[in-house]
C-alpha cells in the first residue's frame, strides 16, 4: 500500500521573494538554499531547509496562476502542504477509491519529481499535494 | 545565537476532529498518534506523526478563539505553522530586536513546552508559533 513518507515542503505564496526572503532568512536565521524560475509553473520559488522539511515560498510570474489568484483574494500566507509519498500512482489510485477529489487524476511529470494536487474539499481546506521524488 | 531546529507541526483548523480525521487517517493511511483536550487553548487536538513532524488537528471548543473566529472567516484550513528552536528567550529577544512584531513577547508556558506567537504581518501572512520543547 502506498505511504506518506514525510512532509517535503510548506509552500507560503507571497507577493516580492526577496522581501519576503527577509523575515525567514534574517529575523530567524535560516538558510536560503537558492532560488529558481518555474516556467512551467509561472513561479519563482526560494527554498528554506528546516530538518528534513523545506519552507518553500512561492512568487507568481503570471496573473493567470493559482498562486496569483490565492494571493489577490486572500493575500501572502500559507498555500499547499506538500506530502512525499513512495508510490504516488499507487496512492491517487487509493484516493480515488476512496471517493477522495483529486485536482489531478494523474501525476504531472516534472524533473526529478512526480507531483499532483487533492482538492481542499476532501482536505479540510487543505490544499494538498503529493510528491514522488524520483 | 537562538535557531530553528525543526518544523514541529502543521496545524489545520477544523470544524469536527473526528469526521476531519478520516481523510488523514483512512484516505492517507496516517496514523493518528492521540487527541487531547486542551482546556488552557479551549480546543481538542489531534496528531498524525508524519516523519519527525506532525500534522496537528484542531478543534475550537468554544466560540471566542482565534480557531474559532478562524473557521467563521475562513473555513476549514491550515492555522498555523510551528517552529521549533533550541532557545525560545533567544530568539523572541533577536526577533523583537528585528522588528518582527511579536503575539507573544514573553513565552507561554505549558506542560512539557513553552510557546510563543509571531504576528502574521511580520511573517508573510503565516501565523508562526514558536516552541521550545523541554
Amino acid at each position: 500500500m502506498a505511504k506518506v513518507k514525510k512532509i517535503n515542503h510548506i509552500a507560503i505564496a507571497v507577493h516580492d521573494i526577496d522581501e519576503a526572503a527577509a523575515f525567514w532568512r534574517d529575523a530567524l536565521g535560516l538558510t536560503l538554499d537558492h532560488v529558481e524560475d518555474v516556467p512551467s509553473q509561472k513561479s519563482k520559488v526560494a527554498f528554506f531547509p528546516i530538518g528534513d522539511c523545506e519552507v518553500e515560498l512561492v512568487e507568481p510570474t503570471a496573473t493567470d496562476t493559482g498562486v496569483a489568484k490565492f494571493l489577490a483574494d486572500k493575500g501572502a500566507g500559507m498555500h499547499h502542504l506538500c506530502l512525499e509519498v513512495d508510490d504516488i500512482d499507487g496512492m491517487l489510485t487509493a484516493l480515488s477509491k476512496k471517493g477522495i477529489r483529486l485536482i489531478n487524476e494523474k501525476p504531472v511529470v516534472l524533473p526529478g519529481r512526480r507531483m499532483a494536487f487533492i482538492h481542499p474539499k476532501s482536505a479540510n481546506g487543505v490544499l494538498v499535494e503529493l510528491y514522488q521524488v524520483d
